[in-house]
């Protein structure tokens, strides 16, 4: 059901230096596929990584968020499993968590809190950790430079494609290289990054530049999208810079703090709309830019409101320009002195509504035709300032009930 | 599909002395149906009424808070349409539900801001005043006392079942009468109000006692529901009392007060849950109790992030216990200090977390159990203080992506 969404030509996911991936079959939840990925990072890489504000964060993110402070640059493994989250769990998960990274530790010859671990799955099951070290070995003989594709597919869960972009630059005339995967279908509304996105380069970033790339990719791409407005409690965003490239440590204000972070950007908006593109039952990609508004987080405020109205959604999904669905989401968004009379419309280049109501030379029938296509642009000019938001979406179908209903059994 | 709700009994709907209503087929949008209420006040009723919050608020809403205000005590009349919300319909949609009011006022023998308009159904189409019009002579011949079944069914939308209530007292000795109907389905959050509340009684109410009733049954009843969690743009609900019974009028802080709101509380509440009952493609009622919050506001939130998760309306319509996805939706509500490891989950009388995770004795075929129920109570014990909050709603089902991908064909 995805929405113009390919799986990656592997061709196009050039080796980051210094970073190596390998999967294996641990048998989470089913026997026969990839659902374990290892990643090992070369010594001296830099990594840093925001995480969900979910009250309710899984043991992984407990764990990986203290590593990550007692570890600083040292870090030198991720391991990812699908099938099971880790999450409400207690500190049994904690355990557990702990348990998987001292195992990596064991098998790569380093120090447990150098490892990261990530999990994405099923909610308040026990992390079968046996099945998890089993597998280690087979990703450690798997580990290899050339390995995104992969790694791609072996962080999915109900995913239906792959997800993973690359990018190459030059800075200080040597030769750079992105690559990033990312998985996500469903309890999709980041609020620090998405459910699992993992971006690297082999260019040498400083420390506090790379805490800053993090933070800003994340707050234009991961944190722009939403397929049913629920915050995971596993999300995490990882930035990941080896210094291969021997390049100089890229500072922040520079300008090539500004190229690297425009080419890690692509590569994680690519993986952000990869996620609506694949989300639960989309069969819609939509674009929602809300512009003229007195600051950036009421013009998120109305871009949020259309994106998580159920009526809206459904509404996108019967190709019905129920256009008045999406004038009760705007005024429904928290602005206490909105004037609607001020509010335009745009679906595509139709003016749909301005003046409060439904624009005098708006045509049902141009509505009916933007309506009908697979990638939608919603443009809502809100009259009160400079300020512009985006936010990507999907449609709410049948299929996600269905997906959601069963998703267990 | 409503969740055990039976349309009301009509010979449980006494009278209240001062109100007459009648019904009429004014061919909306599908002719043969009733889809025009008209309800008259005797001289002297009072009237007060909350309204909704979005900023896209409906013609009607802005015409009648303006002839409240003006006219006082003197409301003699409300109309109500369904099959057209007269939202999003600028300056034209106040001069259409003006029109309507003035034809209202000429059949009645009153003035035009004695009446009170209100429209339910499509957004941002033209309200068709002939058709309304037309249906009021009809109306006006069918005006009676013990008409409240009717009423109910005429202001039906997407409702499969209408809803009405009533209930009796005394005050002074003398016998008090209170009667309610509501509709709604979807676009159900209200932030003032339902979709379409009226509630009478003929006790003597002071003005400032009417006033401050309409706000505190309000919070107590329609603004704890939700089917979908969007606001709607037409939003209402009017408490009205004509004084017949002949009762001392009551006043703020007398014991009549008290068992005057709690009749009225108990008619409004009834009607409110009626609404969930019947929310779109509702195969479930879900009552969510939080309690132990710092503040009401809070239990509030985290009710409302359960209500209002897709995942867990979907697991609820599943009848699977999915319940990681109930402590993601807590953890999701926006309390940055809230402590996971303090929070008590239970579903009816089936503890299922403690402590962060799953609890101990919890086994899967118990919270099968609850889940497969018709009904099911969510309570949730934050550990943080005395205050508490009720949310009502419903599961999400593909009834509810059926209806509302095809309401307007």
């Amino acid at each position: 059901m995805a929405v113009n969404l390919l799986p990656p030509d592997p061709r196009t996911l050039a080796p980051v230096r210094g970073v190596e991936l390998g999967v294996a079959m641990a048998g989470m939840r089913r026997t026969g596929r990839r659902d374990l990925l290892l990643v090992r990072l070369a010594p001296g890489s830099r990594v840093a990584a925001v995480f969900t504000q979910n009250r309710f964060c899984a043991a992984p993110v407990t764990v990986a968020k203290r590593h990550l402070a007692s570890a600083g640059v040292g870090v030198r493994a991720l391991l990812v499993n699908t099938g099971n989250a880790n999450a409400g769990t207690g500190a049994d998960g904690i355990a557990r968590a702990r348990l998987c990274c001292e195992r990596v530790a064991a098998a790569l010859g380093c120090e447990a809190q150098q490892v990261l671990p990530f999990s994405t799955g099923v909610i308040m099951e026990p992390l079968p950790v046996e099945r998890i070290a089993g597998g280690i070995p087979a990703c450690v003989d798997d580990l290899r430079e050339d390995n995104w594709a992969a790694a791609a597919e072996a962080i999915m869960t109900t995913d239906t494609v792959p997800k993973a972009g690359a990018r190459s630059l030059a800075l200080d005339g040597r030769p750079v290289n992105v690559a990033g995967i990312a998985k996500g279908a469903g309890m999709i509304r980041p609020g620090m990054a998405t459910m699992l996105g993992f971006v690297a380069t082999d260019a040498a970033v400083a420390p506090d530049a790379l805490d800053r790339l993090v933070r800003e990719i994340a707050d234009q791409t991961f944190n722009c999208i939403s397929v049913d407005g629920d915050t995971s409690t596993n999300d995490a965003f990882v930035l990941i810079a080896t210094g291969h490239a021997g390049n100089t440590p890229v500072a922040i204000g520079s300008a090539a703090y500004a190229r690297l972070r425009d080419a890690l950007a692509g590569v994680a908006a690519v993986l952000a709309q990869a996620i609506v593109r694949d989300g639960e039952g989309a069969t819609k990609f939509i674009t929602v830019r809300v512009e003229g508004g007195a600051s950036r987080d009421e013009c998120r405020s109305v871009a949020y409101a259309i994106a998580h109205s159920p009526l809206v959604k459904t509404a996108f999904f019967a190709s019905d320009p129920n256009l008045g669905r999406l004038l009760a989401a705007i005024g429904n968004a928290g602005i206490r002195d909105l004037d609607a009379d001020r509010v335009s419309l745009y679906l595509d280049d139709v003016l749909v509504a301005a003046g409060g109501g439904r624009h005098p030379a708006y045509r049902e029938e141009d509505g009916q035709r933007v309506m009908r296509q697979a990638e939608i642009n919603v443009r809502v000019l809100l009259g009160r300032g400079e300020a512009r938001s985006t936010v990507w979406t999907c449609d709410l179908s049948h299929e996600y009930v269905t997906i959601n209903a069963e998703y267990r059994s």
